[in-house]
């Protein structure tokens, strides 16, 4: 134990280590800095997709503090490395572990770096994956940020992630189910709602197709079911979606056809006084 | 630390890159115009089956661009190779960490040869697989991208797909459930169906065999239910299974047999007034 | 990089692939027609069980393919291995990766192997497996293709089926339950329901076994549940079932005894009009 | 690839696999003739348990033909060895994914050898096991085939099976819950459900124990449920619980007490009529 | 080939075989009988846990059979050595498999030890294991048996058993639920509830706490729920908890406080009649 | 086989056995003795928290019975090492079997130390881990028992532990919520509760916060929810939460609010004699 | 076994444990009396983010400890080296053990290594982790602590920690759904609620955003559901979505707007009398 507390070692260790981390942040000021500058520039000058990079920025500043910090910690580990040597006596059952605890860090990286080559997650697209639905935040090369719709921020690791459900790449589907009651004429329903979708879709540019009226979808419970389906501008779908309930509903009021929705007994309990 | 920092061995690695950035792309871009003209002189030649064309065109263009970078990199490390090999020391346990990181590569690739050699999925399919279901927009050699119903595009790892469904194989199965009441005569009913099944079948040129009456498939809640089945052609089957329900339920109206559908209370509650 | 870039090297590797792409051609179409012939005798010939036959031809012609792409790609990386080689530096470790990969395909075939050594699936076998059930078209080396009741294509790697649900090796049992109400006699509608099922036993060739009625199976919600129990030609046991149900239901109906279905509330909502 | 296409060659190997293939024949037909012969000796001349000798016969076939496969295979790869081994360049990566792969196959034969040395399982035994229940129909090295109620035979391999409930082994339970109304009283349907139990004890053999009432099991929606319980023979529980069910019923519906079943309303929608 | 199929060899091994068997069929015999001696005896003149007796005598059977199988195949191995290892070429490969396969029995064995070391579980304990519950009959070295209460033998393999709930570990809890109506004074219900318990716990030498009224435990659908909690002796629990439900229905009703039970709508269908 | 029989060696590993066995239960009895000791003195002279002292003498009796075994299976194994060597041929395989096995023991102990140097868990605790919530009796090397609220007594081994919830550290959420009518005044309710938190609070010094009404938690079925939430000692949340249901009912009823309980229909059956 | 019971052996090992303990008690105080007051300091003087502050004071406590400990343990096996190392025999297997067992504590270290170096996590944040929601009290090298809003403490092991939803980082969303009758007019009933939303807005400096009326969201069960978005200050999103709960009811009611709460049927049981 005698030159582990050897004190002229603790003292050139402890300078070794303080320049060292001076160096460390000088080196990651000025890399920052550069970062910052070349991405602003290529904003400016090259017509690339906004979201595309601001991933890459993101993801830039990512990397270059891992590389940094795994710099550091490797000069570290050499400056300590005589004296923790002799004390990690059973190395090799130790690097195992080491070596299967790594395992993880290595997917990470592995399946981050795929979803960037396939251009599978840009920042502030929509998406689900690893049980998590939100706007992406930053993709880095260990974790990936999403903000949920809640406001709540999912750190998630790479490794996590499996299938992608990338909910911004393209329009999207807008589908209401109407009800109708069993007494009502199909044909005249489906007249009403289908002349409902056009003026809709003529008011409406964020309809991409449709919306049209598919049919009887179902005999449900206490009512014969009609379909609408259409294709809205990405993200648009749930206003148009709303925009169309709305309409669908005063229009069949207005036309005399029943929604049957399944009425709970309503009875007054102060009726008897 | 002196070498890793010597700055004649920078500029030297750097005006390599630099050649090695142009040579990659300028060889990605003549690579894909080669791969797009062979692909658009066999579309025209020969009859093969277009989905298979388009799956190997896409697949074509995404191993040729995993060739190029997997070269990109084995160059770019062998540039650096001399300064990066003395900072990883403990190479021996990374290296067991990028085994097993890898494991998950290489079962992606063996399963996306599997499916494309045995000819599970070609684009345009729709196929339901890794519990995500839609149509197949490219096979690649590490993912499949599958366009949901409702416009979200999956990216599905290859190794993430083992049972695949694949509903773009051949006719497919309409079926209906229709309630009769208790009340009502089975035989009776079951000859209206049968007639309003046969002249569907008659109309419409995508059923290919029935629909046919199958006769009581259970004593339901309330009703006695009666199956209807038949075969059409590939993806039509949603469009016929509408008409069937629409023409049936106009079938037993007029002939005066209750649809006895689960009816939950309705009191009006202005009544009292 | 120079020998990579090689023109000579590269004109005689194309004119090798190029031959050895003619002759894998020829070698399939001499191959499939051999097995095509021989089968065609042994289904004449000999007096084997269609589905077996059918087993084997389609694995033999699987088989055969498996191994003449096995061929190829040996010879094919024999080509370009000295081209390869040098590349893969850190082969140690893919080979461990491609060894875990492989470890998969291993499963597929000796799981292959065995269903077709213990007869556990045979061509055209009402089967249900890894979550999946439906008549089998194929039991390959590496994939068994289920065809879904619903039309779709099942393709099933052999190392996911572990448990096999065989539904065509012998009768199959047809039972349905009636229920009558708390009211009514237990015996006679026992006696009534036994008068059903000799009737039909005695009419239906397909049944082999009863059917018998049970006794009370249970005291249920607001029915006393009669069991009837039989067996039937297999595949024949849902016809039997629905023309049991039809048969009972008109019995019980005939004798006035009620099946006492959960009603729920029928109020005309057009009463008060 | 000279010697591998070597006719000469060819011809010497199918020669041999001819000779193989019809000393195969020969021993398989020999030696089942062998085990057959032992084993209806050994039914006729010792007083073994039925089910056991069943089991064992079954298990020696079923060990005779591996091992007869597994001679026949060793020699067909020694008939084959010279012109495979050059081919298998990988074998190390190969022969690791093998011994994956075959380590399914020995858990297959590990467990079977336990379940059948401490005799968990006997053919024609009602056991439940890989979320599987059915009859016993063979317990291979390998595999074991259970016969589900319903007809279907279910494959189960061995490593699959980890708890085994078997239920032919000893006296079964028999139990049912009766629930009377909260208005009446609880002394007295307890004796007359006592009575019934008596009486059924007295006349049935099958019954081994009680069946006792035990008293009020729970204060359910709208009842008071007794529970009673009893012993019988194996396989007999079904039976007798619905012998009690009928008779609890009608002693109750004798004594006047009300089976408070959660009835739902009825009201004849005829009734306005 | 040859000398596989040498016939003095076979002769000479059949010999050995059958002289290996007898030994072994006299050293079990004698074996049993001493084990069987010392238990006898053991119960006899020590004041052990008659159960722990019990646990101790069925696994010394258990070990001493393994022990006597594993040396019987050892020699056998032993025997049939010289002829079986030419044959087992790739034996690396499967000795690995063998060691993976092997590690299902160790791990049982293991297990196994230290549920008898920690006394975990004695025979005649009612536990719950391994999603299993019921009555303790052996505690093997691989296998423990749990008798369920419905007759059913459990067969666990000692790996599968995890968490053990010991069920017969000093007294157990009586609880029940009493619900009373929204309209009922609470400060009169747990007066007579806790007279109830008063009196059942000086006439019921089993219970050995309370059992008391602890006051409103929910506000549930449509009743004020009472709980009432006391201690009793093992196995006694659920006889006491059927004592208080009776017991305090009937003081309830006596002392004219209802139980609010979710009544369902009864409507007598003949009433419009 | 010969010197396996032998009798001599036999008698004298017989006489070393039932030497160690008598050093064994010597040493056993004085460590147990001194343990004793040195904890009832811990207990008088230091003021250590009580559950800590009776974590830590359970767990070094524990412990010591833990090596005192390992020492004597070590000697054991000693004694009859030269007889059982030649027998385990396949010491490799059977090695790497028992490292596996062993795998579980190791997990058991690091999960332990770890448990117990975090201080996570006390004797006496009130704790949920592993799927089981009960009050801690030992925490040991190997397995961690806890009392369940029911009596039964689980086995815990400490590797399933990984999340514990401790609920006996600080004080506790009593929390409740009321329904009131959707006719009721919000403000009148939210008055009328405070009143009654505030009363509560200061009659019961187990009241560490609040209770304070939160406002409209929810509009439910047929109420608008009122939340009510405090802080409690540790343990006493659930008398509490009593209370406050008992005196929250009681103030609403005297204020003539209604809590607007789902009722469900009552309709006397026997209102039509 | 000489040598391990020699007495000066152990008095000398003995003494040098008290040495040690004495050693490891100053080192503790000193220790952790430095870290205090640096982090004091650091409070005072730098304007840090308050709870990093607190996360890496109570972090270097922790990784102190460890370090102490592990320092500890080392010298002890050092003193007991010679007498433990003859009784490990098997060293192999058990070191094979041990790397397996110390994978658990290597994945903790690093995954909290990582939180830590990503600062997904601080102390006084609301997350939800591995099942568990709640605020953080200790992110420590192994284990995170987080106080659940019960009172429960929640010790997770942090290799549990996987998906880390952080729902303090920004603002967060506020959101109802208020239904509306079928028979109101929507346009209305939307211009009553965004009357109470800018009211509420304008009093609260909470909301950040909105709160806005979105539109129809669905055609529900008996109401047409409006739906009400917001955005407020981070933890106080419950109490401001409680406030406009209880305004929008109270807004609908003074314009005469019914909520169509399911209602189940009240009928008074008394009306009879």
């Amino acid at each position: 134990m005698g030159e582990f507390l050897d004190i002229s070692t603790l003292i050139k260790g402890a300078s070794r280590i303080i320049i060292l981390v001076i160096a460390f942040l000088i080196v990651r000021a000025v890399g920052k800095n550069i970062i910052n500058r070349t991405f602003s520039r290529m904003k400016e000058q090259r017509n690339m997709h906004a979201g595309r990079v601001q991933t890459l920025y993101k993801l830039s500043v990512n990397v270059f503090s891992y590389i940094l910090i795994f710099i550091f910690i490797t000069i570290l580990i050499g400056i300590f490395g005589l004296e923790i040597a002799p004390i990690i006596a059973g190395a090799g059952v130790i690097g195992l572990a080491i070596g299967f605890g790594a395992q993880g860090l290595v997917s990470d990286v592995v399946t981050g770096f795929f979803i960037l080559l396939e251009k599978q997650i840009d920042v502030e697209d929509y998406i689900s994956a690893a049980g998590v639905g939100g706007v992406v935040e930053e993709v880095g090369l260990r974790t990936t940020q999403i903000r949920g719709f809640d406001g709540t921020l999912h750190f998630i690791p790479n490794r996590n992630i499996s299938n992608v459900d990338n909910h911004s790449r393209g329009n999207m589907r807008a589908m209401i189910d109407i009800g109708i009651s069993y007494d009502d004429n199909i044909d005249e329903a489906v007249r009403v709602l289908q002349d409902v979708c056009d003026q809709l879709a003529a008011e409406e540019p964020a309809i991409k197709e449709g919306p049209d009226v598919l049919g009887v979808q179902g005999i449900g419970e206490s009512d014969v079911v009609i379909r609408i389906l259409g294709k809205t501008e990405n993200m648009e779908q749930w206003g148009i979606e709303r925009k169309l309930r709305k309409a669908c509903k005063e229009a069949l009021d207005k036309n005399g056809i029943d929604i049957p929705y399944p009425h709970q007994v309503y009875v007054d309990k102060r009726r008897e006084q």
